[in-house]
């Protein structure tokens, strides 16, 4: 049986998030019924990343398996086809190993998280952007930032509804710097807590604008405690751009 | 009575332009009720470039006079509080001399057409760019559009509805050039006719696609026939950047 694997472009704003749910639509289910209509099976598609509700993607990845062999660029018309109008593009399609699994065979996840950091809201960007009106400073920022890199204890910036076995967690890499009007904050790692990323972005904030010392998230980390955590940012600014293989 | 010079960002998407008009919203129309709003005023709003329905703008330019003297950085948040939800966005407001006209004392007019030329449909920048999933040369865009540039008679790429008195204008700069999966056309002049840029649009694609020779669209101009145009694109790409003044 063929496993197909995906690679999504989608603006998070109108799902409640990757995962399927009672309450509203999700990219999952909108993936699944739009594989129904092109093979009229029935299957479950596997994300390498759950996005929460508002969060988007650029390179989101993913597979499935169906009885019947298409050719992967047919799968990618047909689904782009069946997916209208839902804000959804599958980039690439493509026939892969039985073995390859998009969640547990991914080697890193890479994430951008874009701060519209001036006076005046965002009449373009909506809901593509965190807006933060008081000036930030992305130098400062990125000094804070670098006291979370590495093998870390999250709990403080790990959601209460986190279902991961371990708080404890690789972070390979948060750079944040500044491009034109954007605070732009990259992060790697191998695998991510629930909401650690907006946690991060939260708290980051809180040493842009000169409540915090960087020596602050510090503590906030060591401090082992949710409480210890800046607020958490909304999803808005938030893209899951590429899983590692 | 002091005049006020506005910086505006909006999203052209839920308009019917930038226009005033008895059948939807208007950029113009939502912004002198903002300015009501903050003033008790009823005004008029000149901008210096009459945006279609659906166009952008990064940068435009608009003025108008209240009797009251109010902070300039008070004029821009209040109109920004009073603006929500439209999205539409005052980047800045200032007090500027009597004889600035925001449509007459303009110099130069700069717009950006966005292309997405890729098979997969935008997710994240729909109603922001023109998707074309045929492959695009920008070079010979580039050459053909090298064609128009100067001073011609533009009646081929003119809407039959244009108000302008004259087909006749001078074309600074029509420069186009691949960035990732997207193709920009940037284009300046004094002023430019109803359509011209997306008659462009739409006439440049036919080279880029290898339908049409860059010297058929010099033959195009030269024909001065509107039926001589290429398909005029959608407004969606078309952002208006800047005003000089």
């Amino acid at each position: 049986m063929p496993r197909y694997r995906l690679t999504l472009e989608y603006d998070g704003g109108p799902f409640v998030g990757w995962q399927r749910q009672a309450d509203g639509p999700s990219v999952q289910a909108a993936l699944e019924d739009a594989i129904e209509k092109l093979s009229a099976a029935r299957v479950t598609v596997t994300g390498a990343g759950r996005t929460d509700a508002g969060v988007h993607a650029l390179g989101q990845v993913a597979h499935f398996d169906l009885e019947k062999e298409f050719e992967p660029g047919k799968v990618r018309d047909a689904l782009n086809y069946h997916l209208r109008p839902a804000p959804i593009s599958v980039l690439d399609a493509a026939v892969t190993d039985e073995d390859f699994h998009a969640r547990f065979s991914a080697a890193a996840r890479h994430y951008l998280f874009r701060i519209l950091n001036r006076r005046s809201p965002p009449a373009l960007e909506r809901g593509k952007v965190w807006h933060v009106a008081i000036p930030l400073d992305a130098e400062v920022m990125h000094a804070a930032a670098q006291h979370l890199v590495g093998n870390h204890d999250f709990t403080t910036f790990r959601a209460a509804e986190c279902q991961a076995q371990s708080p404890v967690k690789t972070l390979d890499r948060l750079d944040v710097f500044r491009r034109g009007e954007e605070i732009h904050i990259e992060a790697s790692a191998r695998s991510f807590l629930h909401h650690q990323i907006r946690s991060f972005a939260g708290t980051l904030k809180l040493a842009g604008e000169g409540k915090w010392q960087p020596r602050d998230v510090k503590r906030a980390l060591e401090a082992r405690d949710r409480t210890a955590c800046g607020p958490v940012s909304p999803p808005d600014g938030l893209y899951l751009v590429k899983i590692d293989y």
